[in-house]
C-alpha cells in the first residue's frame, strides 16, 4: 500500500519538472520503529526509479569523521545531484547523521543547519531533486525543524499477525497448523526481529538443525520457537 | 494590501534622506509560516525599488562557513551598502543566519551580536540603508533582541479560500464548478504548498497527465486532488 | 532637569580632585528604553565638559573582534585616560559591549571581569576619571554586578505629551490645531521613534511631499500621521 | 542456566550464517551489579567459542587516550573482525568506554555515535560478528539508545545462599557446620565480594593464618568472618 | 575593635612558629559590603606587621591575563613567601580573582582549585604564612569550599550614626549643629560612600566651594547635602 | 580503634597475595570532616607498612598542571607500583585530584575516568596494590561511582570530650582543673582545629607568653582560651 504510494510519486515528480521547470525538491520522512524496513524501502524506491543519480547519505560511511567533514560530504552529494536533471538523495537515519543522543539532547548543530538549508534550497532551473529521509526519532527531528522541510510523511507499520502469516508461509519453516499460531505470536513485530527469531529457532535446541529446516526436511518446534521469542527484546 | 504598504515606504524612505540627511536604517520583519512568500515579497521589493545597491544575505550562500567568516561576509555587505546613497539589504531567514535550533535553544551569539550592532549603527552622512528581514521564528528573534531593531512589522498571511480561488482561476486546471470546491479546501494554505499540491494533482493517478492539464486539454479530477491534499503535511 | 543634574556633577567632580587628590572614578548608568536618547545625552556631557580626554567605547567600532581584543582596546582607553588629569570615558550600550543576549543568558565573562576591575580600580594620584555608562538592560547589569560599580543612576524618561508638543511645535509640520492632537498620540514615545514617525508622515500618502512640509508650505495630514503611527512598533 | 543459554546461541549463530549468509551481528547485554562476573562470563564465551577472531574492547587498554583515538581503535577491531567469517567482539564495561559519569550525566558522544553505527552496520556478505556487551548501567545505555542495538539481554544474578554454600564447600575453609551459617550470611553477595571476604577472613585476627587455612590445617573462625563481612561495603 | 583583634593575632602567629615550628598558614576572610574598608584593613595589617614578606594578590594587576597565567602568578607569590620565615599574603577581592559573576554562576575552576590547594598546603618547616582574604561574596566562596580553608572570619561593619558623627567631626565640614543631623542620615553607610557624598556636597550647588569648605571658611549646607545623598545609590 | 583496623588489614593483604596470587587491589575511603586527620592516618599506614613501594598522589604536587598531565602522572604511579610485589598508593583528597567544586558541580571527567579504570584494573600476576583514598566529599565521589571501587570504608571521627581531655593532658598547658572544662568545650572538634586554638591561646592576650606556657612555667587562662575558641570557625 505505501509502496504503491511511493511508486506513484516518482513519475509525478519527474513529469512536473519536465513540464513546468518550477518544481523544487520534494522530500518525505519514513518514520517507524527500529528494524521496520525504512532503509530497505527507501533503497527500493531509489533503485526502482531509474533516475540517473541516486545517492544514499548514511552515517555508516562517515564513522569518526569530524562534523565539518561530514557537512562537506553532504553538500557534495547535493551539488552533484544538481548536475543531473532528475536525482534522488536518501538521508538514511537522519538522527544518526545529526549525531543525536536523547540525553541532553546532544546533536551536531553544524550538520542540522546544513541539512535545514539544503532541504529548503531550490535546485538550479531544470534540475529536480527528490530527497527521502528515514528516521526513528520523529519528535526530535520535529523540534530541530527538519520535519517541516519534508512535505510528505509515511509511517512504516509493524507487521500485523496477518502479514506475519504471509511471511512465514513463504519461508515454509513451520508445519501448516503451527504457522497460524506462530504468526499470532509475531503480531506487531518489526520485520527485522521476525527474521532474527525465525533464524534462532531454526537452529533447534541443540543447534545444527538449520539446514534441515531451511531445506524443508524438518520443521521448527513451536515450544522452542516460543523460547527464542522470549529472549528477543521487544522495543 | 501589504505589497502596497511596502511600495509606499520606499519613496518615503528615499525622500527623507535627500531632504534631511538625518534618517537612519529603517528595517522591517516579515513574519509568516514557512512557504508563505516572505522571501519572494522581500525580493520583489528589492527589484522594484530601483535602488542602486540591493543585496540579499542568505544562509544558502554560506553553507558550512565558520561563524566568523559569516560575520565578515555580513559586515562586508553593510560596508558596501554605505558607499551607495540608497541601498536595500535583505536578511533572508534570519533564524537560519543565526544557526538557530529550538532545542536548547542554540544559535550563534557571534552573528547575533554582529546583527544587533549593524542594525542599530547609523550609516555615514548622506547614506541610507533599508534593511528588510524575513523570519518564521518571531518569538526567538524577539528574545534575542533583534525584533527591537526593526521599527515596522508585517505579517504575511496565508491564503484565504477567496485568494486561493483567484489563483486556481488563473491556473485554469479545474473545471468551472470544481474551482470553488477546490479553493475551499485550500483555505489557510501557504502559497508554496498550494502550488505543490496542484502540481502533484496535475500528474493524475497514473502519472503523465500533466502536459494535458497544463495545456488545458484535461482538468484535474477532484477526487485525485483530495488524495494529494491528504499526503501534504500541513504545518 | 536631568541635564542640569549632569552639568552640576562635572564641576564638582573636577574640583574635588584638584582640591583633595583623593577622588576616584565616579560613574553613572543612564537607563532607559531603546532610542530614548541615552547615547546622545552621554555624548553631550562629554562634549560640553571641555575635559582634555573624552573617549567613547562602543560595540560599533569593535564588530567581529575577539573577546580578548575587545578587552585590550577597553584597557587601552582607561590607560590613556590615566595620562590626563581629567578624563571622561563613555561606555555606550554596556550590554552590547558584553555581547549579551537574554537567552541563556549569554555574555562575555572576560569583558565583564575586565569592566568590573577597571570600574573599581583607582586612577593614579592626581588623575581623575569619570565613567558614564549607558544601558537598556539594567537588571542584567545588576546581576553581573556592574551596577554596583556606579554610584549615581539616571533614568532617561520617555517623552510626555507635553514634551512631544514642544518638539512638534519647533518642527512646525502640523497645523496649529493638529499639533496638540498629534502630541497627545505621541505620549510615552521614545524620542527616536517620534522623529521616525514624523519623517514617515512628512512623505505624504503618495510620497514626495517631504520638501513642501519641511519648508512649511504644506502641513502633515492627521489621518496619514495616524496611519504611520500604526506601522511603528511600540516596544 | 544463563551459561547454557550462551553456549546455545553460539552454534546457532555460527550455523545461520553458513546456511543463509543473511545474518547480521547479534549482540547481547549482560547487566548486573559490580563484581557479579559479567566480564568473566563474556570472556568465557569468547574462549569457549573457538571462533577464529575473538577480541575484547576494554577501557583498561585505552586509559588517557583521546576520544577520537579510542574511536579509531574500536573501528579497527570491527574492521578486522569483518576479515574473519566468524568473530566475537566483547565490549566490556560499555559505560566506561563511553567515559560515563552519572553527574550531568557526562559521556563521550563521539564514542556513543561510533558504537551506535557499528552495532547496526551489517558485516560484509559471508561474515558474521557476534557482539557481547557488558554493563552495570543499563538505564544509561538505554537512554543513549545503545540497548536497542542489542537483541538479547541477560541479567547476571547475585549469588543466593544456596550458590554461596556450593562455593564455600569447594573452598573448604569452614568447618562443616559453619559452612551453612556463613553461606546464609553471604546471600545476595556478588561473587567478587565473596572471594574478597573469604580471603580477608583467612588471614585470621592476627594475620598469618592464611597458609594454614588454605592448606586445610585450620578453619576460619565464624566470629572473625563476621567482623570481616562488616567491613566490606555492600553496594 | 576588629582592628585590635587583628593586631592581637599577628604576634601570636609570629610567636607560635618561633616556638613550635608546627604552625601552618592561618587565613581569615573579611566579609562586608562594597566599599566598607576591607582592602584598606587588610593592607593596614600587612603594613603594620613588619613581616619581611607582605604581598597583595589583586585582580587589578592581572587584567586580561589568561586563567593559567593568573594561576602561575598566584603560585609564584606563595613560593616566594615560603622563602621568608614570616610572610603575609593578601588575596584581595577573591571573587574577582576567581572571575566570578552571579549569572550561572560562572567562575574560573582552574583558579579555584589552585587557591584551594595553596590554602591547605603546609609551608616548609620553619616557614609561616598568614593568608588574609577579602570578599563581598561570602556565600559564593562558601559553596566553592574556599571559606573552609580560612579558620577565622571577620565581618567589617558599616558605620553606625555614632561612627559617622566621629568622622564628620574630624572632617569639620558641617556646622556644630548640622553634624549630628548629617551623621544620622549616614547611618549604615559604607565608609567609601560617606567620603563620596561629603565630597560631592563640598562642591556646593554651583560648584567651586570645595576649597572654602575644606579650609574651614565655609560649611556644607544641609539641604544640598541631602540632595547629594539622594543621588548616591545605596546598595 | 580504626588505627588497629588498618594495621590488621595490611598483613592480611600482604599474606593473601603471597599465598594465592589471586588478590587484586583492595582500597578504602577514609571519610571525615576537614582537618580530622585523614591524610595523617593514611600516611601512617603507608610508613608503618614497610611495603617496598609507597606513594602518595596529591593535588599539592600537581598545581596548575593540565588534566591530561595529571592523568599521565597518576597512571605512572600505578605502572610503577606494578613493578613491586607489594605496594601502597595513597590518593589524598580525591575531590581535589578531580578538581571538584560543588557549584555545577564541576570536576575533571578525564581524571575521573582514569581513576575509575585504574581502581578496577587487576595488577599483573604476583603483584598487589593497596589503594587508600581520602576524601571529605563522600557523596560526590559516590555519584561519580568512585566509592564503588573501594570495598572498605572508614569514617574518621571528630574528637569526643574524652579524647580532647587526653590530648590536653599530654600537652600540659592547662591547670589540672581547667583541663576538664576546656576539653568539654572542645567536644566534636577536628584535631587540627584543636591544635590551632591551643596555639592561639598559648600566645596570651598580649602575645609572647607561648614560650612560658609550652615550657610549663605558665598555664593558659581559661577566659582567653574561650575568646580564641570564639574566633575559630566551626564547620
Ligand atoms: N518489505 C520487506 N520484505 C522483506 N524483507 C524486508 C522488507 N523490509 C525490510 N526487510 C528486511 O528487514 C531488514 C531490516 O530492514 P531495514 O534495515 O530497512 O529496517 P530499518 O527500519 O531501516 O531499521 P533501522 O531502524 O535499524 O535502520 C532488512 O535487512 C531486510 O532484510
Ligand atoms: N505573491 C505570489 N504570487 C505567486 N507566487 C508566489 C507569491 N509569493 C510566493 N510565491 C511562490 O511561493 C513560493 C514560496 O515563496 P517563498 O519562498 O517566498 O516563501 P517563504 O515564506 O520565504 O518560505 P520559507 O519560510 O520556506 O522561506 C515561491 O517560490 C513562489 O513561487
Ligand atoms: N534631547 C534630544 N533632543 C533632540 N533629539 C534627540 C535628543 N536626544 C536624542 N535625540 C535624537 O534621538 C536619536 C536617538 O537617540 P540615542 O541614540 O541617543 O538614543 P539611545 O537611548 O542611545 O538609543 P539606543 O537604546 O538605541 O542606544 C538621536 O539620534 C538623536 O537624533
Ligand atoms: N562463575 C564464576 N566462578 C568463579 N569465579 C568467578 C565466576 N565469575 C566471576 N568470578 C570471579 O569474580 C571476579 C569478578 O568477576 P568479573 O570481573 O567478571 O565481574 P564483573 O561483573 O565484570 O565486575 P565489574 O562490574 O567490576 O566489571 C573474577 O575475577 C573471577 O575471579
Ligand atoms: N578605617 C578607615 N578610616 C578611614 N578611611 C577608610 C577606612 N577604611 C576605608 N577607608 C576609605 O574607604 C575607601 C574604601 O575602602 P576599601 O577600598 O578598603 O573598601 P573595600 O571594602 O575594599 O571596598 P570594595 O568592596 O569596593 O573592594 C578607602 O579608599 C579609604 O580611603
Ligand atoms: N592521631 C593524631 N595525633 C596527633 N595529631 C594528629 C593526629 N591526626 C592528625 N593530627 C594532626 O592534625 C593535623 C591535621 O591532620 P590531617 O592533615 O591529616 O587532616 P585531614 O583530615 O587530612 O585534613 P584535610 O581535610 O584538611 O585534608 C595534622 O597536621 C597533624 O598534626
Ligand atoms: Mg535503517
Ligand atoms: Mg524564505
Ligand atoms: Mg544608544
Ligand atoms: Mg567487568
Ligand atoms: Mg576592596
Ligand atoms: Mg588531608
Amino acid at each position: 500500500d505505501f509502496l504503491n504510494a511511493l511508486h506513484e510519486i516518482i513519475p509525478a515528480f519527474g513529469a512536473s519538472t519536465d513540464d513546468l521547470e518550477r518544481c523544487r525538491l520534494n522530500g518525505m520522512v519514513d518514520c517507524g520503529p527500529s528494524g521496520s524496513g525504512k532503509t530497505a524501502m527507501s533503497a527500493t524506491v531509489g533503485i526502482d526509479s531509474d533516475f540517473p543519480y541516486v545517492k544514499i547519505i548514511s552515517a555508516e560511511t562517515m564513522i569518526g569523521l569530524s562534523e565539518s567533514t561530514k557537512c562537506a560530504q553532504i553538500v557534495k552529494v547535493f551539488e552533484d545531484a544538481y548536475k543531473s536533471p532528475l536525482s534522488i538523495i536518501i538521508l538514511d537515519d537522519i538522527e544518526r547523521l545529526l549525531e543525536y543522543v536523547a540525553i541532553g539532547p546532544r546533536f551536531s548543530n553544524l550538520i542540522s543547519q546544513t541539512l535545514l538549508v539544503l532541504l529548503k534550497r531550490l535546485p538550479p532551473k531544470g534540475k529536480n531533486v527528490l530527497v527521502i529521509g528515514t528516521t526513528s526519532e520523529v519528535s526530535f527531528l520535529d523540534s530541530v525543524g527538519i520535519c517541516d522541510a519534508f512535505s510528505v510523511r509515511f509511517h512504516v507499520p509493524t507487521l500485523k499477525a496477518e502479514d506475519a502469516r504471509k511471511v512465514l508461509h513463504q519461508l515454509n519453516v513451520f508445519s501448516e497448523d503451527d504457522t497460524d499460531v506462530a504468526a499470532e505470536a509475531l503480531n506487531e513485530m518489526p520485520i527485522k526481529k521476525l527474521y532474527m527469531v525465525v533464524e534462532m529457532a531454526a537452529q533447534g535446541e541443540q543447534g545444527g538443525t538449520a539446514e534441515a529446516i531451511y531445506s524443508g526436511k524438518e520443521k521448527i518446534k513451536l515450544s522452542h520457537f516460543y523460547d527464542c521469542l522470549q529472549d528477543i527484546v521487544r522495543y
